[in-house]
């Protein structure tokens, strides 16, 4: 045969072989560990109509842009955001070369493990922990910390890294978004050099896909000619409520086409996705589940999801139910 | 035959085929516009030795990050930054909403086409010119604005359109870093709103990959119920000079292999760039040919290239000569 008899034959077989592959993978479900809910079938409907070739409602590739939430929508936030964690455990670590926090607040809690003596110290008192564990080093060097800790922290009740305390079906949803054509990003109220650290890793999401809140950084050249970042102790930007419809706009500089959140932090976000032209989708995550994560939303003191929860149902925005739209809520067995 | 021998058979016939394809594409250059200078095989040679499998370099897909200045770099910035051309065409169009404008500064003096009245008004007038023309809306309102006059406007001397005032050479260096698995951004002292509205269409780079300067922008909810962005008259990050690896740390969160600029704003991102572990690749843009585009350098009163002209020498950054290393300047016929 010619090549070009060759190509045509074999492209033929080949689309065989495709076609059957693909109509394997569709019988897989790409949502294995969502339950066949009506949420579920809302979200995968709404996908298939976004990306079907010839549908009205088809999104161009370019224009597929989803966001989430990371505290309470891709892993657990309870009793405190990782982060809290984090700060607390280099306190632990740094001590030794702070003898003066042995005595001083908000260290000296900390050093104890009195949890309502931090409390005491109130937001002046996070504030000082935050900027003594995150900042007064280079980026590089707060890289290294995170993934140190990263590494070999454990969650102190569940007793597991917390690489494992991700919510399967948020990473089967971020995957099957990404098999659809969608960018998806995070867009957090925690830290942005805090979360670039594992972002990749634990959800396949690139560091300049993240974003945080953030302090300020400034450029400085040592002594050494050798340049380097370096992280003040001052605020630069805080990624929640409002902030979170202005991060996007200055990070990814186009309107989402899904937002998923499970707080009133995220509930800004949620609106402004869903008030673009054409097809949106934004979705809470309710934590409605006490047997097998944690069951709070209005009172709760760090993430309430209230004013949120009020307007989801006015909207129609998706509710997801830990509890009865999840199979299963972390990796492995539950 | 079975399916199995089909696939095998053809997938030995399609990999000729390909075979025959790369190669083909091999001798077609897609540097074109570039001379077959030492600076061009300099750049290619980089390429090809962080993206050979097996090579002592080798760069993961994940890091390949290549950052690029836009005005002078990507393409022209005389006799003033076209952001600035595009203030002083926004002036003239809302001028009869205006009446005061005729009679007050620096209003009165661009109305009249009077460039030394306007430079008399300074770095106030200008911020005002800029504050009236790039605030006080939406952000969809700005973008509506810059694209109906990106799709008309024209460069006052050369009388053609900004998206012809690209360089050649550059478009195809963006696409051979894209096509060597390379991340493109932009990261520039220009407007980010500005530039994302024709960066995708004009150099193939999505907004969330252009970095630049911006102003403040506030979320609001309108009595119809719907949010909107508001831009603010003030400033909020200037992406210049030491700002640039600030910004590139920011929205990027990782240090770019390949930077390339053209004047001393650009010198604090090539250096961060150049100063990373393992190979990494710092390029200028020279612009020394005042026949077929512009001749400045140091004493440049807009885009300087003085100290980064020295530091370029003294650490053998490529210093590309848009003379001497470019075939063609901008797209078509020069």
């Amino acid at each position: 045969m010619r090549l070009a008899a060759i190509l045509r034959h074999c492209t033929l077989a080949i689309s065989i072989v495709l076609a059957a592959s693909v109509s394997a993978l569709a019988q897989s479900d790409p949502l294995s560990s969502w339950n066949d809910s009506a949420n579920k079938t809302a979200i995968t409907d709404f996908v298939k109509r976004v990306t079907a070739d010839g549908s009205a409602d088809f999104i161009a590739p370019a224009d597929r842009i989803a966001v989430f939430d990371n505290d309470g929508t891709l892993w657990a936030e309870k009793p405190v955001p990782f982060q809290l964690f984090f700060a607390l455990d280099e306190i632990k670590r740094l001590a030794p070369q702070y003898p003066e926090w042995q005595t001083t607040e908000p260290y000296k809690s900390v050093l104890a493990g009195d949890q309502k003596g931090v409390e005491a110290s109130g937001m002046k008192g996070i504030g000082e922990i935050m900027a003594a564990t995150h900042t007064g080093m280079t980026t590089e060097a707060f890289s290294a910390r995170v993934a140190d800790w990263f590494a070999t922290a454990k969650h102190p009740i569940r007793q597991k890294p917390y690489s494992e305390l991700v919510y399967q079906p948020q990473l089967e949803l971020l995957s099957y978004l990404r098999a659809n054509g969608f960018r998806t990003f995070i867009v957090s109220g925690g830290g942005v050099e805090f979360m670039r650290v594992f972002a990749e890793k634990i959800y396949g999401i690139p560091p300049e896909q993240v974003i945080g809140s953030s302090g300020v950084v400034k450029y400085e050249v040592g002594s050494d000619g050798k340049p380097f970042l370096f992280k003040e102790p001052k605020v630069e930007f805080i990624d929640d409520g409002a902030g979170k419809p202005v991060g996007i706009n200055r990070f990814i500089g186009r309107r989402p086409v899904i937002a998923v959140g499970n707080s009133d932090g995220d509930r800004q976000m949620l609106e402004y996705t869903a008030a673009g032209d054409g097809p949106r989708l934004a979705v809470y995550i309710h934590h409605d589940d006490a047997e097998r994560e944690y069951a709070y939303d209005r009172g709760d003191k760090l993430a309430a999801l209230d004013k949120g929860l009020d307007e989801a149902v006015a909207k129609g925005w998706i509710l997801v139910s830990m509890k009865d739209d999840w199979k299963q809520i972390f990796p492995g067995a539950n």
